[in-house]
């Protein structure tokens, strides 16, 4: 019987790519209004390189995008993309029909947990202004997930991997490694995938699966 | 003949400190609200000599915080108190007077200018979200106000002392290094002041005392 589900953050509970390309191009724009004379593709491009370059959590990409255009560091320039990018990295919502099914799941009396990975602080504020800090039973955080990372979770919940489901966006983090402890799977995703023990395009489908696994 | 007016910004163009405690308090609350069992006055006096002893740009006063009550750091609370504190830091607005003030000044042919103590980046933040980046014909920012600042601003502009004049809340800051460089002054404070040429209660005076002074 199924006791707990697991909900990966990104991608999975909210468009985070979505919003980050969002914030990126926001940025871009308010800098190229305050006096970035360039192309706002080519800066986006370049901008991205920056960030795959120095790491998403670097605090001085835009400096390092003026130097990429020869510009001295203007603080003007810098604020307005720190502003712009920023106003809406913190703008962020979940997917329409994730508050609901959620608490639909908790009423079920399923155990609604995150599994997440990345910076524990990081992904709290982001449960945070999703609002499903409160709606959430029990959220673990890991800086890689593998293996290791959803046996330590089992142990946690006090239960067997046939009493867990985990659903997320992601094969490589989310499935892989979770049905490698032995827990069911749910990929969402717009393709069906033999890979996970189910696919879903949307959280709102997960009830009705568990009900199939009843 | 007056040809340029500076003003200070923080507490002269918008209410800083009062923002500054709002934030700090929204963030105590609501790391309570998320499990954090203590006084919020006696957590917000402990803040306060966190933040006295690490500076305001130190990024863990929370954990500081939890650690300074004997709590391990929890990423929650921790979380809720970032969240809490930038919503408060960059939802900042004017005191009402001074955006029609500053367009009025500019509209009488002024070269209306901010000059300001801190980091610029973080300067021109502020006043990005005050709206009042458009408004200003220039912005200097120096980490630290000295008679040489407003000196160097005098050069910059091209202009004689007697052209120039200098508003703001701070004495220190403010007023004394300004008279020093010859430079007109007007204290803005709800007492009135020898110190300085002239005090006003609000930025939305300055017009006057202009008059007065042609």
């Amino acid at each position: 019987m199924i006791k707990a589900i697991l909900f990966d953050i990104d991608n999975t509970l909210f468009p985070s790519n979505e919003f980050a390309e969002l914030a990126r191009r926001h940025a871009i724009s308010f800098m190229i209004d305050t006096g970035l004379n360039v192309d706002p593709d080519e800066a986006y491009i370049k901008l991205q390189r920056i960030i795959k370059k120095y790491g998403p959590n670097y605090p001085k990409h835009f400096n390092a995008l003026l130097k990429d255009f020869g510009m001295n560091p203007n603080p003007k320039i810098v604020a307005a993309g720190i502003v712009a990018y920023h106003q809406t990295k913190t703008s962020i919502f979940p997917f329409p029909d994730v508050p609901h099914t959620l608490i639909r799941l908790r009423d079920d009396g399923y155990l609604v947990c995150a599994a997440s990975q990345g910076v524990a602080i990081k992904q709290w504020d982001k449960l945070i202004r999703l609002g499903l800090h409160n709606v959430l039973h029990e959220v673990f955080v890991t800086p890689k997930k593998s293996k290791k990372f959803y046996k330590s979770i089992l142990k946690k919940l006090n239960m067997k991997p046939q009493e867990v489901v985990m659903v997320g966006d992601n094969f490589k983090t989310d499935i892989k490694p979770a049905r490698e402890a032995g827990i069911t799977t749910i990929l969402v995703s717009p393709k069906h995938s033999k890979d996970a023990d189910y696919t879903v395009k949307r959280i709102g489908e997960v009830p009705k699966i568990l009900e199939g696994l009843k």
